[in-house]
């Protein structure tokens, strides 16, 4: 059954969604193969993934020695394209996983994208690829997931797509009162267990616009039909609606297990005790609920310059990642986010119809005049 | 566009649904022309609806004369066979309904089954008849609509099917306090506006168990993977779960507008601003418990014989019909439903392998043995 067996690439394999999406190929070694680990900074994580997963090729921004358990270290970029590769998960975090993500795009590849800031970024751009390359984008995000699923089979277009947010960690605070949060209360989100950055964003609903951003993209749909709910239970983990007034949601325990295996197993699915299991026979009590606007000042900032286009969504996704990691590093309030962020955008010179490199660019601008303002002149400072 | 129209038969057109699936005709007049319309007693409705729809055909048990209206008086399993006919819409009540739907099915026709009963007694024949003759049947019955729905452009089976039940007009009364329960109260439902029978059927839950067997026949799959949740709210209609813990809901407004459009317009979707409509942002709150047997005999008791095969689900609704009519007409007690219903069924001499025939008659068998042990010997006495 040579022939079944699927090629992966991993960008961001040390990440959270990288390694649940190498705990899937760990549930299903017939099925999968890994061709290639492309990861960060965490190198003795990779070194014992490389141990584990024997991929020909990795690409390591630490001191991993080529030749590594016999991988042989490459640039992602390069390792995305090989003939071989099926299909590469992008699970990096923020801007750095657009280089390899276009890469794989424009040759065709599948591309499964958890990444969400890079379609965030250059969300024409990506599909433009994907089409010119013949490559297919399965979102491996839990709430475009759910929309994707809700889709398949449907001839007609949607007329609506409901996007769910827990209202992550202080969504029964009031703004003011938000001052003095620490990274510690920001990171302890109430019904997911995610990396740092993606539970800040969830926090201050930058997380929910870029999914807003996202979902237009990916599902070629006008803002204005898209909508959020709050739903605290993040079980319902997005619907549909279509224009006879149906809804179609999809529901499944916190868990990114599910959206991942969907994307690797896609159109089939496949048994896996390893996963958490929902019982909806006894699921209890599952709310919905008008989003009070005050209190995610980031939400409606960031819609805003999202339909603007240009290279503001960019700029957008890079000055809320120096924001994150100003907020993380304890250099500002979680309450100056949203205000950094608009600070950064009401500067940034924004270029119409920008090329990849033009969103890059957009980015690393908003990144550093964000980092500057504050007098921190590295993420790493 | 003459080749889009979709040649319709009504079969119960004058009922619940009939009158329903005419709204929905009446509001795509461009889309569907009614070749045939075949009701029950109620012949001034009938004859107003040949005035408004000018069908080829009626067939009626009341007095409308042939040539009314144009329309030639014929028999109901005449019309549904016509070359011209694309669909029929089993919208009546009972067993009544299954020769004309045996009649469509052998012929490849597209059956729309509003009407459970005929599925519950006779499922595999009705599918081996499907199967023989070509034919499709699109549920129209609102939960197994949903499940249908969530199946659409899934490859893989289903691991489970759960069907949700609003509980009915008595769901937070004790079985014992049910003694002295009017007709009008049992008639008065929680969430759905429906004909008599199934009303009566959902207060018992006996609908719930025909579902059940409905979902089993339809969806080919074991009644160990079907489960029932209580869902008040009677929002989500189904849902499915899938081998990778996955589920999908399908969701809407509590009206019965939206399943039989879609099996009209299937695969399609059409917006109907006759429609009701649920706004999911702020739909509230839905809650999913598990049902209390102790409340609903009838469940038990339906899935049992449900299961024996046999002639025994075709006795099971003839019982059921007897005994509901009994109740509404003030002859026995509601909480007698279940015992009338068990003592007939302990009565039957089951047939293995039955024909169509022997289901009939084993309905009927039923539906007299429970009558003349009530000293009733017709329905409308």
């Amino acid at each position: 059954m040579e022939r079944n067996i699927k090629k992966l690439v991993i960008l961001g394999s040390t990440g959270s969604v990288g390694t649940q999406t190498l705990d899937i190929v760990r549930a299903f070694p017939d099925h999968f193969e890994v061709v290639g680990l492309c990861n960060g900074f965490n190198a003795p994580l990779l070194e014992q993934q490389i141990d584990e997963f024997k991929p020909a090729y990795f690409s390591s921004l630490g001191d991993t020695q080529t030749g590594y358990g016999g991988a042989k270290a490459a640039p992602a970029e390069e390792i995305v394209i090989l003939p071989e590769v099926d299909i590469v998960v992008a699970a990096t975090v923020g801007s750095a996983g657009m280089p390899t993500s276009m890469a794989a795009l424009r040759v065709g590849k599948t591309l499964g994208l958890a990444n969400k800031e890079v379609i965030v970024m250059a969300g024409n751009l990506l599909i433009e690829a994907a089409e010119a390359g013949g490559a297919t984008i399965l979102p491996i995000d839990s709430e475009p997931s759910a929309i994707w699923q809700c889709l398949e089979g449907e001839v007609s277009e949607p007329s609506r797509l409901i996007i769910t947010a827990s209202g992550g960690a202080f969504r029964d605070r009031t703004w003011a009162s938000l001052d003095d949060v620490t990274p510690e209360q920001a990171l302890k989100h109430p019904t997911w267990t995610m990396g740092p950055k993606i539970t800040i964003d969830s926090a201050t609903l930058m997380n929910k616009a870029f999914e807003v951003i996202e979902s237009r993209w990916l599902f070629d749909i006008p803002f204005d039909k898209i909508d959020v709910t709050i739903h605290r239970q993040s079980i319902v983990h997005s619907m549909v609606e279509f224009s006879d007034g149906t809804l179609k949601a999809q529901l499944g325990p916190t868990s990114m297990g599910q959206p991942i295996q969907h994307a690797l197993f896609y159109p089939e699915r496949q048994v896996n005790d390893d996963l958490p299991k929902l019982d909806a026979v006894t699921m209890g009590t599952l709310t919905f609920e008008e989003m009070d606007q005050t209190l995610y000042p980031c939400f409606e900032l960031a819609l805003e310059y999202g339909r603007k286009g240009g290279t503001y969504p960019a700029a957008l996704a890079g000055a809320d990642e120096a924001a994150v990691l100003l907020f993380l590093g304890g250099k500002i309030k979680f309450t100056d986010i949203p205000d950094s962020v608009a600070e950064t955008l009401a500067a940034h010179d924004s270029i119409t119809s920008p090329s990849v490199a033009d969103t890059i660019e957009a980015a690393q601008w908003a990144t550093e005049n964000t980092l500057m303002r504050h007098n921190h002149s590295t993420i790493l400072s």
